[in-house]
């Protein structure tokens, strides 16, 4: 219906200078506020949109939170909304979710149809997918554009911004050396084959607390699961193969299928098999035994994410580049799975 | 920043009649294209919206859903969302989500800024203080502006606009049937004291049951949760004053408490107490025994608001006042908490 307009026309329509659009444009102070507000609201209309981004940042009046997380029935994120949410109306701002559905190009399109001036910033858990191209145009260019975006839980070094993350690596030492404490000796990890950050951490700490006890690592007592549907039947062949004593799962799911498999084979829980989650939702407080789990704290991340953004967006420096890391303490919430 | 404007100085500053400009606000095809555009471009470069759903709308190029629903750490809701996103995707719409919380106030204004230009229709289940205070007036306006609305599980009547449904009296007493189909004559109903339309329809549906078997309803035998914190302290009591079989509870943290409560007084699942839960979650498929459930199918009910919608945005006749509302089937998932 709209014409599609250049800069070139859009000057010659307004009688001014090329060089004044795009300082227009730009929002240059070079040019009146008359002027500037008028190319703005012709190229707005026109759809012509160069530096849309850094348009709708000078006003920074939607005061609107944009969340993009990778999937929705998944009880960590959901949390971390709950946090994020808290904050943001405490301080006046809506929040709009979006879902990348853990795909690379569902995050980028989410991303460009948020930040074209629905909302000031971003506050992101990374896509499966991403992680696995690392590929992150899609956000360093919003960055460069001078729109906030906080990084939480799934995050990449590579990108320049304020983060939010727990110490996987350590939360996984302490459940292990929990494990270790209760006299637990061949401890085995129940893990995803998957490409995000968290999971590489988590075995680096089981690794690490293995060998700060002096117990012998063993590559067989890592399982690797492909397929949640066949999941049980693997765990339960696993168990019949090697004699083990205690289970640190990283995701409630894992851990309520272990507990299952290895009752069905006779083991007992805790006494025989001592099982620990990451992620404390509620299957792991309403299975029985009730699983004691490594809590990632969710509405704590969020609420802090949302601190730093909101931070951001209102600080008279919105060009600092000081960004900062937060990790969340974790804690391990002790329930029947391990307690004898 | 921008200075307010009224009706007045647009006609003043276009040098047309306000006729003019209100018939252009309205996209009236009276006048033509040209100035119609013109006083459009004004109206929004000032912030001047009297119509603003409708403009946004003739243009219909967003592409995108607006969802709000009350809660997202809710296993159902998720699903649906889920549901919905399959459908958009297929059809190349994105989809953006707002929490309500279940608060009238926040509903009012998600809409308010997803209608401001950001989306083409909603899909939503209404908020508990909303469906407290009857005030549907944000709905109404909406969809007398043209913006299609597609209301599922949470819905009113008094709004006038397409709705996807279960028909929760009939799945209330199936789930009864089953029970009574299985000897159980004495069963209680676990719900909440709240005002969401569908705890009165299953509660009618648990009545009409009783009654058709010539079972006498015992109002003693519905309990109503106040508090979800002491809520398996309140069964416990309930279960040790008076004697069931059955019980059929509205959720399945409900489902999963009274079997808690039932086993630590030395009741046994299913064979003294049978338990039947609506919504199909992850905590009936992990609890141990497993819980027969009342599948409300979201995905099946977040593709079929999906698809109402996009017909609708995509329908030539875009003023047609034909609404439907669309059951979908609902059907016991049977598991150990039933069978003997």
């Amino acid at each position: 219906m709209k014409k599609k307009i250049t800069l070139k026309q859009i000057a010659k329509e307004l009688d001014v200078s090329i060089s004044t659009v795009s300082k227009s444009l730009r929002n240059s102070l070079d040019i009146g506020e008359e002027t500037r507000l008028k190319v703005q609201a012709f190229a707005k209309f026109y759809n012509y949109k160069p530096n849309n981004i850094a348009l709708s940042l000078k006003n920074r009046k939607s005061k609107t939170i944009g969340i993009i997380i990778p999937e929705i029935v998944h009880y960590f994120f959901s949390t971390v909304i709950n946090g994020i949410e808290q904050v943001a109306n405490e301080n006046g701002y809506s929040v709009i979710i979006c879902l990348s559905d853990d795909s690379f190009d569902k995050e980028v399109l989410n991303m460009e149809m948020l930040a074209n001036g629905s909302i000031d910033g971003f506050i992101m858990s990374l896509s499966k997918e991403t992680q696995f191209k690392e590929d992150f145009h899609h956000i360093t260019e919003v960055i460069n554009q001078g729109m906030p975006v906080v990084m939480f839980d799934r995050v990449a070094n590579e990108i320049l911004c304020d983060k939010v993350i727990i110490n996987d690596k350590q939360a996984a030492y302490d459940a292990v050396q929990s494990l270790i404490d209760k006299g637990r000796k061949k401890i085995a990890l129940v893990t995803t084959v998957d490409y995000v950050s968290v999971g590489k951490l988590r075995t680096d700490g089981y690794t690490k607390a293995l060998w700060d006890n002096e117990i012998p690592f063993d590559e067989n007592l890592i399982i690797k699961i492909e397929d949640v549907d066949t999941c049980e039947i693997t765990i339960e062949q696993f168990l019949k193969d090697k004699t083990i004593d205690g289970i640190l799962a990283v995701n409630e799911l894992f851990a309520v299928t272990s507990i299952k498999a290895a009752t069905k084979i006779g083991l007992k829980v805790p006494e025989d098999l001592a099982v620990i989650a990451f992620t404390d939702g509620i299957i792991s407080k309403y299975a029985t035994p009730t699983i004691t789990t490594v809590s990632q704290s969710g509405i704590k991340m969020g609420n802090k994410a949302a601190k730093m953004l909101i931070e951001r967006l209102e600080s008279e420096d919105s060009d600092d580049e000081n960004y900062k890391t937060e990790v969340i303490e974790t804690h391990l919430i002790e329930r029947e799975s391990t307690e004898v």
